[in-house]
């Protein structure tokens, strides 16, 4: 057992899956959990992956050890108001949220003296949302990316590391800038794409009747389970990560604009050794464990 | 048995799945098979899943009944030249080319009078190629779209219908220009765009390293996995679907810039109300049987 008492605001597939994981292993004596919606708290309370669920946040933080802020990254700075008052002394406060500057700059000047915060963004997840998409694996092998600053305290670091560790995670630290300039381009960027390019074809399904998903190819489909994802969620990441989405994008549609003048002009050698390029990278995400290289990608038989 | 004596031109990802597919149904009394390079002739004499493998598509096809011209598109033309004069009459040829109708423009010509030609196109692969990376279940549930003229024989188009749907694929048949735009929204921009991103991040690895690859989240990950597809394949697609690709790129690109403007503006009501149209379609493809709904992506011990 790592924390007494654990509360989760928000319980959402982050929250939920932390819960089940945390169960699993052994590592809180009791988890709170709180949400905005009463469905929400409902379905958490019939699926019993908390010992208690309370109706307001203030509750919820009451005598714990570590609270997570696992709302969306719009709704960070009111519910670090709401539960100031209440936090314990000693206490831990982190995040889940997958921007960190605008959160640390949302959520530290809440954080009473003697509380410690210690904002972190799990690399994990998947297009489902809600206290019923959660599971106790989703971390396992996932890194999750701690971005304390100078003054945060090491020993409330080490404790959290410990956790996420327990919960099978990997755990490495950042400096926060850095983290939404990187984070823009493995995750921020690629999902805004997918949403693009998933509502061209939407647009399109009007004139093709429902061929575009009957026959959507490989493309296109992972395409759709990214743009599956939480719409609130993905909003507050592009508005909270601004200057390095606009920046990566920029960069995207210069590149994007380079290949399709070479289709143009039927340039086949510039696509031939671009396509080369971007192979090789694939392989060096094999090599760091962060994907899987079965020939069928897990579908059919031969698994 | 559907077909006495199967020619696969070309030994790659396809072909070599089409082989263990008929094998594993009896779908052919013979298989023969031909590829342009010596090494892959010589893994696929190893991997042992053709009878014979010839060094000239000319003996590959000789006595076949059905030929598979299993290239890239770019390469169509010069091999149904090469194989023209050796084709048995009543034969009939089709293809595996991601584009139709740019191959039916080359392939068509060179086919001898009564020789029957029927364009297809599996909608199936993976990111590997190869004679290694095929396998029997690659073609299960997925479809294959038949694109014949009005001139192809019906007899042959049902025979070759009950062989794809024998190896486990849905049948169906599409007009090929229709077929070309319906592709590049759901296969061919997705896959420029993802290589385009993947560009984006490899030239930022320079600045921070690894971190690109060791931090790769979800959507930069699957991005990638469609981004190591075969370079010379991608290369033909976008040079002989030139004008779908264009036309459905230029419809992205505004829709990226709305976005981006979007965020830019701090227009959340905007993103918003995107991100949640685009989460339906996801949906709409899951109950059409095109992939899987599990949690966990078929990681984790919950499968």
């Amino acid at each position: 057992m790592i924390y007494n008492r654990v509360a989760l605001i928000g319980l959402g597939l982050i929250a939920s899956s932390m819960a089940h994981a945390m169960r699993r292993d052994g590592l809180a004596g009791e988890i709170t959990g709180t949400a905005r919606s009463a469905e929400t708290r409902e379905i958490a309370r019939e699926l019993g992956f908390c010992d208690h669920i309370f109706e307001t946040a203030a509750e919820t933080v009451k005598d714990a050890d570590l609270i997570v802020l696992a709302v969306p990254v719009g709704a960070m700075e009111a519910v670090a108001k709401e539960i100031a008052p209440h936090l314990a002394p000693g206490a831990t406060v982190t995040d889940v949220g997958s921007v960190k500057g605008a959160v640390i700059e949302a959520v530290q000047p809440q954080i009473p003296e003697g509380v410690h915060f210690v904002p972190g963004h799990p690399l994990a997840g998947t297009e489902h949302s809600g206290p019923r998409s959660g599971f106790a694996e989703l971390f396992d092998n996932r890194w999750n990316i701690l971005t304390p600053t100078e003054d945060t305290d090491p020993v409330a670091v080490a404790k959290l590391r410990s956790l996420w560790e327990g919960m099978g995670a990997n755990v490495d630290e950042m400096d926060p800038d850095h983290h939404d300039l990187v984070l823009s381009v493995t995750s921020h960027c690629p999902h805004l794409i997918a949403y693009t390019m998933v509502g061209v074809a939407d647009d399109l399904r009007r004139v093709t009747d429902s061929e575009v998903i009957k026959y959507s190819a490989a493309g296109f489909r992972d395409f759709t389970r990214i743009a599956a994802s939480d719409p609130t969620m993905w909003r507050d990441v592009f508005l909270t990560n601004k200057d390095a989405t606009l920046e990566i994008l920029g960069r995207f549609t210069e590149e994007l604009f380079a290949l399709q003048r070479a289709i143009r002009t039927g340039d086949g050698d510039h696509l031939h050794a671009y396509f080369t390029r971007t192979r090789a990278i694939r392989r060096g995400i094999i090599e760091a464990g962060q994907d899987t290289d079965e020939p069928n990608f897990g579908r059919g038989k031969t698994r």
